[in-house]
């Protein structure tokens, strides 16, 4: 499926089970909100999020530890993890779903072009995961592989990696 | 210009101005930062922000009065102001954009399909401009020409309209 197509399925599932989404967006910068909300009816299932592109902001908005962020920097898997806890929180959703990497042109704190962490998690169930991924490709590719592997892990998530 | 030239030049000119901007993004749902952050170098000055799609969260994240959203409903000139006044103090950026209306397909809050407001702010400047748009089209399309309309009154502000 491509990213529309995936984001469809997933805002029909999400409203067949009467359960809501919240995004906290850092190298896909709104990309993955703007898929959700392009589906006619989102608003039913999708809440918003937040879009912590600055360092600071992915404490401020998205929740992320102080710590956290001294300790292991903004791209990171424990990084990823907590913003989409955090922003799942912050707006009461039922799951949260993050992205935080480096699309380049040029490397970020020590990270390479490309390494990137996507995670999903769930309020109540023990749902809580985070895919490192190594992508090739320029500045849009990069960006556009990251919010197909959000949706995507979302979607195997929701058990729809059937029809994925 | 078409949407990925304004948000070029528009991080263009901040980043010579040394300024800063945050978006409180509600119907187009994450575009503009799409837009913003599709440009290389975007990080110096898109902060990031917040998808207040949901009506509670343009008083959670985004700072609008509960009393204003009970007085004016989500989508309202006031309330568009509000959003762009309220990302930018949170986020603590120089500039605030933001969009609220309804894309479709179904009329909310007794509002017709394509009734839009877009507004920028500045933290020190007595800038806070508030645009109303009755746009024709389908969801996409009016989403389109609401970022086009956001991005282009910012770019007003900035006094890059002569080249728009």
């Amino acid at each position: 499926m491509n990213n529309a197509a995936l984001a469809e399925s997933i805002v029909a599932e999400l409203s067949r089970r009467g359960e809501t989404l919240a995004s906290a967006e850092s190298v896909t910068g709104g990309m993955i909100g703007a898929l959700l909300t392009d589906v006619p009816g989102a608003s039913a299932t999708y809440l918003g999020g937040v879009i912590s592109y600055a360092t600071r902001l992915k404490v401020t908005l998205a929740g992320v530890d102080r710590s956290t962020l001294a300790e292991v920097g903004p791209v990171a898997e424990r990084t990823a993890a907590e913003m989409a806890r955090g922003v799942a929180e912050r707006c009461n959703s039922d799951w949260g779903l993050a992205t935080t990497g480096v699309a380049g042109p040029e490397p970020q704190d020590g990270h390479q072009v490309g390494q990137v962490f996507v995670a999903v998690s769930h309020s109540t169930r023990a749902v809580s995961r985070v895919e490192e991924l190594s992508l090739q490709g320029g500045r849009a590719s990069i960006r556009h592989q990251t919010a197909e592997a959000a949706l995507g892990l979302l979607a195997d998530a929701l058990g729809l990696a059937s029809i994925a």
